[in-house]
């Protein structure tokens, strides 16, 4: 899949958060942590989240490898964040637009077997269309046989995590593109090994 | 505080999950639970989230108290959630919007001394002044005293857990107030015990 950032200029960022519901959480997200490589984006963290920034596909690249390494532990883990492109108080600083399009972390991430549930949400902003253009995201996602259903205030997809992210990146992406200063949110909660029975 | 829903029909919800960063996790969200009343909203569990429906007033009450009493046990705790009001695909089923105004967990939710740190943003949907009306909820934080500073994609508020909470939910609501049919979002993430260093 093609980057949103091809041609453009415009930063997608994310600001994310990694659960994992065990004793020894740190060492789940630092041993997560040492298996990407986050060379193409521009990170921070502090105590109540990360904030990664770059061309769309390398951000999608380190979530998703972030995600995947973290849960492949077996452990409960949940990713939870807001990706986010064009708001107009955003700022041009912190980005790290001009590095090719290869995903350092794709063939690493394709290699795992975890499996996903997923719900998310698109914010189209300033766009009086905004709920049409979530509809049609939704039959891509239907197309791609991860979509399970919608819920209360999100849509819920199900599958391989790389599979999951698949649709949530084309999903932004499509969105993304209604317009050249198109400003969309997009949050995601992806859990993995829960106890719980799945609500399929 | 006032509820948005006196007067009017509209309903409000929030989808969230609460992540106690520790092995018994789901312990110390029962335990939660069951020291909270719900009786005044709607709510369903699924293995990724929980949705809470009803009155503006009872939808924050429930989800400030459940955050607390997970909190007060020292563990690692975050509550990660969208607040909601007036989205044109919502349905009017699973509501509770007769009940009376009283909350019936603040009492509880006040003796409790739990500091928090949160990031949260608000996402006014099709409303070309959305970015003046996020401005001026900011300036309200800052009136309470909670806001610590701006982030990349969102606002970063600090102190004790009620305050936190309120500045929250008079954000959400003075938002909402906006139009009669005002569609809004909130995404918000709140920590409490972690065992990073405070980035404010």
């Amino acid at each position: 899949m093609q980057g949103l950032s091809c041609g453009t200029s415009r930063i997608v960022g994310c600001r994310f958060s990694v659960y994992p519901m065990t004793d020894n959480f740190v060492d789940v997200i630092k041993g997560a942590l040492e298996e990407v490589d986050t060379s193409k984006v521009w990170q921070y963290t502090d105590d109540v989240s990360t904030c990664i920034r770059g061309r769309s596909e390398h951000v999608f690249d380190v979530a998703k490898a972030i995600f995947i390494h973290a849960a492949k532990t077996g452990v409960h883990v949940v990713f939870n964040g807001t990706f986010s492109i064009g708001c107009p108080g955003d700022s041009e600083g912190d980005t790290y637009m001009s590095q090719d399009d290869r995903r350092m972390n794709e063939e690493k991430s394709q290699a795992e077997k975890v499996t996903a549930a997923s719900q998310f949400a698109l914010y189209p902003m300033n766009n009086p269309d905004y709920m049409q253009i979530i509809a049609d995201q939704v039959q891509v996602a239907e197309k791609h046989g991860t979509f399970t259903k919608g819920v209360h205030y999100a849509s819920r997809l199900d599958g391989d995590a790389n599979d999951v992210f698949r649709t949530l990146e084309e999903a932004f992406t499509n969105t993304s593109k209604t317009s050249d200063r198109s400003h969309v949110t997009m949050t995601v909660a992806i859990s993995a090994n829960s106890p719980s029975k799945k609500d399929m």
